[in-house]
């Protein structure tokens, strides 16, 4: 059925499990990043990822840099903020933390909304933070890996708009791209940023943005140089135009198997509308937390409206910890994650379900996985 | 012979050919990143890369981060020298230029010793600008691959530690690493920071560090924070020492399909003597620079002590340029480089000779690339 050797299923909120076409093309020969064949193969990946985040704004840039999904937050940081600027910070878990310390290593003082854990921050509270301040830009994660709540972001840029329509909106979409909704040109966003390991299904290792021409005349602006070299705009646009109309071009070597994987894993994408797309997570999403439902268990998000369908992070009966069960679902083949917000690690675990485990109809990854939760948790609660 | 599909054989200064074994790792299988068996295969590498640098100091730290080789420029820049602290950059092509814009992103003072195209600052010279100013690091390009100019390390870094014992000294390895020898203990080298696509054979998209225990304690005692969070040291030791130690940990998510690569190529690398490898690569450097210079035609780098064997940089005849001749290479199923240096950029060719290429007696690259050279050039100088 699978090309691939046998292995356990990682159902964790990525890596996730990879399409057969995508790993094969990981192992592409060696060849000439500046080579016209390599060439065509980024441009027109550059090219689908604006189909994937639904824009047609010819001012819209798409990026992608070898460098994990973080490397997304310096790109930010370095380019659409200057030193003593403010950045509203909406946290709805681990990742906010992060966030607004990176948004501070280049100068930028950060203010953060934080949510009680599973909660996330009201549009009251983001258009009372808003018309304190000057914000430059405001963060938020769409789907916080650490805690599986999903941010409303249509909902939060319209706030923005209104309030203080010059801040950038900045998504950090690494959990959310490829599975949740996102309309970059129709919600008017100014960045979403991702990594390929999660719902584009390509193995880790490159940092995706897409950015507004809004966001780019930011980072042209600016009074003072980009504070980053390797995650530098100047030192990029020229690659990505260049590469997107067929030329090649230098500044640091892309990482070719990786882009090429990109490529693989956005045909297949774009191949089908991306609503379907959607609606497939959407399905198995609300399979998974059904049965997580069914079996007395809570999720950290309690409200439905913040569940993300990508993932779900799932609260363990009282006095039990990840190392109760995790090993015992390792045994019937599955890899699930353990807690990484700090305050409550040891209480819940992660589910992620994104990518070919759920799209792929001769996979029956979501089915096996939630029998074995099912399994599990009756031979544990005894 | 090889499992890779047919494709023209790449002879450019990097990405090389790759091993049929690195490129199968490469298309392993979604796994967790926090999971055994890659905890396993991460640390292995790390140590491994101990063994690569030729350093047994328990104070020596490799890192290894999804990136371009760049990415190391940054680390330094952003680790081991503060604002407004000098640094001095010796200057043999191209990456000086460069990595002293980088050093500058991050606020230090870059001061260059420029050498004429083709040669290499003197000892003297460096010696001299040592003397006048308190350098935090010296920076070297092992082998600047612009001009296929080689420094000499060892020599250099005994000027450093007579004339100003304190000042870091970092070598770029880009283009060294694996190929030409680097003994880091033996020399008391600082820092040497490379890439995976080049002389080690792995796939591009990893920036690869090792630091002595003086770097390290520079970086600690910092008095201003790391200057860039994706590339700080803060953030990722206690990661490299857990996956050493065996043991997951999590900052950013490591390209785990590029570690399992890196983790292959290391393996066939550290399984035989280094000495051999270096030696290897020194005959087929040779061999290129013989049937160069039998044809009539020059390298850039004209001293014999100043000629890399990990690439030759080839000087047109009067008249021609790149594009009279990489076709006609093309044709035959070789790629080579164009110019990559400024001033002179199409004047010369490129042309890269490391890793499996030279090393691999069932190939023939080597000399296939020599017979498909003198059947072009006597083609064009008619």
């Amino acid at each position: 059925m699978s090309a691939q050797a046998p292995h356990p299923t990682v159902l964790i909120p990525g890596p996730i499990e990879f399409d057969d076409a995508v790993l094969q093309s990981m192992s592409t020969y060696g060849e000439s990043h500046v080579g016209p064949a390599f060439v065509k193969i980024f441009g027109e990946t550059l090219t689908m990822l604006r189909q994937l985040f639904q824009t047609k704004a010819t001012t819209s840039q798409p990026f992608v840099l070898a460098g994990s999904g973080t490397l997304g937050w310096d790109f930010v940081a370095s380019n659409l903020i200057e030193r003593g600027e403010n950045a509203l910070v909406l946290h709805t878990g681990y990742f906010g933390d992060s966030l607004s310390e990176c948004l501070q290593t280049y100068g930028a003082n950060a203010t953060q909304i934080k949510a009680p854990i599973g909660d996330r921050p009201s549009l009251d509270e983001i258009s009372k933070a808003l018309q304190e301040k000057e914000y430059k830009i405001l963060t938020v994660t769409h789907v916080d890996t650490s805690t599986g709540v999903l941010s409303d972001i249509k909902a939060i840029t319209e706030v923005v708009r209104k309030v203080s329509p010059n801040t950038l909106v900045v998504v950090d979409g690494v959990c959310s791209v490829g599975c949740e909704e996102i309309a970059f040109d129709e919600w008017d966003l100014d960045v979403v940023l991702t990594a390929g390991q999660k719902a584009i299904g390509c193995p880790p290792g490159l940092s995706i943005l897409m950015l507004s021409g809004r966001a780019m005349d930011r980072a042209k602006n600016r009074t003072s140089p980009p504070a980053s070299y390797y995650a530098s705009i100047k030192n990029w646009l020229p690659i990505m135009q260049n590469y997107e109309a067929g030329k090649p071009s230098y500044f640091a070597t892309p990482a070719t198997q990786l882009v090429r994987a990109l490529h693989t894993a956005l045909t297949q994408i774009t191949s089908k509308p991306l609503a379907e797309r959607f609606a497939v997570h959407k399905e198995a999403s609300q399979r998974v937390k059904k049965a997580v439902s069914d079996m007395g268990l809570q999720q950290l998000a309690t409200k439905q409206e913040n569940q993300a369908n990508a993932m779900t992070a799932i609260r363990l009966p009282e006095g039990l910890a990840p190392p109760d069960v995790l090993p015992k679902l390792f045994q019937k083949g599955l890899v699930f994650a353990g807690g990484l917000h700090k305050e409550i690690a040891s209480k819940y675990i992660r589910f992620g379900h994104m990518g070919v485990s759920v799209t792929d109809p001769k996979r029956d990854d979501i089915d096996r996985a939630i029998a074995a939760l099912k399994e599990v948790f009756a031979e544990v609660k005894k």
